[in-house]
């Protein structure tokens, strides 16, 4: 059935404040966090993706409805600007995941706006800025999204991630890591949303230079082609009336 | 059945709109749909529980900081007026269900902003108004929530609700409906969300008297005896930083 | 990313023993269940499969190691002689799904030794021989085994399967069926185990020419593409001993 | 905590064959692990459980059919010795743990024949004898389990037990432990089977002491109240004809 003959479009958003307010940050990712994760996708899936990148100083963030719709799936870094993405982008976004988009949302992405709108919960947790290192076990080695990558994953230098991390039950767990300290945390989430897949990943701060590191890299690839959308069309649930039953309606299918 | 020494402090909330605005609806809820609801729980819980109403007339709903941190668990049944319904109350709700308090959403409520904002999708199905008779069986026989009723409880006249629901998957599913009209439903489901248990059924309406049945009084009943808090104290997840890890930490106790 | 470009090894199995015994199931079904089955997967897949035919008679019933070597996906169809497939046998397929293979069980396959095997619960369920209608609802229209089929599907007649479905809780429900009696039923149902994913399907019975309907072989189709493994080689999870840390094992890729 | 008026029979099994057979073990355990873990769980739930014990080598293994019709929650440690259980206590202990008795599966419990049969799955792990740190992190605070424990529960000196750890999806992930190797493992798992609460925790080994650890004991405690049947009766799930349908059958209550 395979999604593999399409070409997938990618849309990978950032904040880009670190990247355009600290030297330190700057320098390590010099394209900004966008560039590091789009080249990183553009290598792995090479003529499988088209990517392009948006960031919140673009008008409507980059986000308009056209580039929506143009997007099969959507990656999102942020971390010191949560508060100033618009309420009407979100909404917007959340939309066009529970039509189908898929939608990767990385390391401090978990407080934002668009993942705490479709989870429902504060998605808090536990963290310090120490070095730890991270390993990043694979609960799941034949995951369409742990493909390719060996278990663990080791990142020298990381911030630390603990539990408790305050979302719904994923359904379907991939990912483990521990920290140097001893701490634990559900590093890679699946969720499925209305029409979307969602996959959250952890690895991945403005301070370690984690996104040039091919096993994230790959990773992040790995679910943006598990993301992608089965179905045709962007199909959001609504509130359907059947007043004579389904026998009357005329025949719905599915693609 | 469980927390069986603590008298549990339930909140029945209605919008209590159709009540005071339709003749036929005033008639068959005296009382108003709160008035059922809480006489149901009254009835089943006896001294079990100690209960209290409140509306959307009522000043800031009747749902202050006060009465929310002196709830154990709350009902929600709302259709016409969801709309209405403060956007400061509603996070405040959330706040309190995260932090553990049970929450009950019956019905029309599936559209209300708290399940919606709780859930993240758009909790949106398909529906018919045609006096179809529901059956409502049971999937989980040992269900603290099932306990005690028929498989099917037989609703002699219903508003249809049918799939597709478009909800998380729910992290238990206990109940399913069919109607007249040969659709299905999941009419009860289990959510756990933060510190708090949430139980969404379905049968109930303005304009059929669905909560003076035996049955879903008593499914309501068990819903509001499962959902109250396990823990002590209205905790929700927090962010927290460990700069120096667990170890210097004073212990973390849970109750 | 998609096997499409792989053909996908099908073995479909069937107990075989109503087409042999009795005059009307052979009539409707004069090339076998198993040749209905199949019939329909080469039809909808072309190509993309290649199908061949095993049945309880056979030696092994058709199900030697090697023939389970070379297959990507097995479907299961047996009612009236679970009893007499091999131990040995159910104990090598299990191992193959827990290794990656694909299953698909159908119908009356739900008491197979193979399905209470992987499931460790009774798999029991309630039944009506009756002519019922039944009508299959799709819960995730996105999900790749729903796909291109109507909701509902309608089956004109059929055995009525109907709750409590002694189960463990599916990690994805995709259809529920209800029946002109009123019951329900988790028709559609995904499980993962080990490294490989199981669907259990119930529409088809021996009495009814379910397998020749076209939405039905539509799913059985899907299913059986989606239940490809995704991973390379047949890997059952095993006992690990990591006396000196994982820091000293080969890294361990995942394919 | 939940059952209280009631007293629950509580049967902890041990296989108790190290502690018969080397010195070091007996000394640890001069009552045997059984005597450590019903020592623990007396001492916890005093005179809200009623608890005896019984081994490998009594008669029937101590599991007759009134044993077990007796018993409201089952403990169980093996090890050594998993091979020498008969087949047919197993399944005796299968049908009542469908029927409504808990279960509490212990340590390297995880490779017995009763718990891989109830999962359908390998069940193995990774390993290594190195006196790791074990950290226990509840991920659910308000979980009954995890009721007055700290987290991390810090065990000095422990097995490491570590991912992939080839079960179903646990129905709630309740602790995930690290290990000073920097493996993780999901140490508390929630598993519904038939009408039967299972839980898993993996902290306690024959080689250390974890089973005198407060905290340790406490975890067990709390599993054997929560896992408490809360219906009434034996109630395994079975085949059940409706020739007639559900209107012309007795109702059916559950209690």
């Amino acid at each position: 059935m395979g999604t593999s003959e399409r070409t997938i479009r990618v849309t990978v958003w950032n904040e880009n404040v670190h990247e355009t307010t600290e030297e330190a940050v700057r320098q390590r990712y010099p394209e900004g966090i966008h560039g590091a994760i789009a080249a990183g996708i553009r290598d792995q899936l090479g003529a499988g993706a088209a990517v392009r990148t948006a960031t919140l100083a673009d008008p409507e963030h980059g986000l308009t409805e056209e580039v929506l719709a143009d997007t099969d799936v959507l990656t999102w870094w942020g971390h010191a600007a949560h508060g100033e993405v618009s309420d009407e982008v979100v909404s917007r976004v959340q939309r066009h995941v529970l039509g189908g988009m898929g939608l990767v949302v990385l390391h401090s992405g978990h407080l934002s706006k668009i993942f705490r709108q479709l989870m429902g919960t504060t998605c808090t947790l536990r963290w310090r800025a120490g070095d730890d290192r991270e390993l990043v076990w694979t609960l799941k080695p034949h995951h369409p999204v742990a493909r390719g990558v060996p278990s663990p994953i080791v990142i020298p230098a990381q911030e630390m991630y603990g539990e408790v991390f305050d979302i719904p039950d994923p359904d379907e767990l991939v990912f483990v890591s521990s920290f140097t300290g001893g701490e634990v945390f559900r590093s890679g989430c699946v969720f499925y949303r209305g029409n979307g897949r969602i996959f959250y990943f952890s690895p991945g701060d403005q301070a370690y230079p984690v996104y040039h590191q091919l096993e994230v890299r790959r990773v992040i690839s790995n679910a943006v082609a598990w993301a992608a959308p089965t179905g045709d069309g962007r199909d959001a649930p609504k509130l359907r009336n059947s007043p004579l039953g389904w026998y009357d309606e005329e025949a719905e299918g599915q693609s």
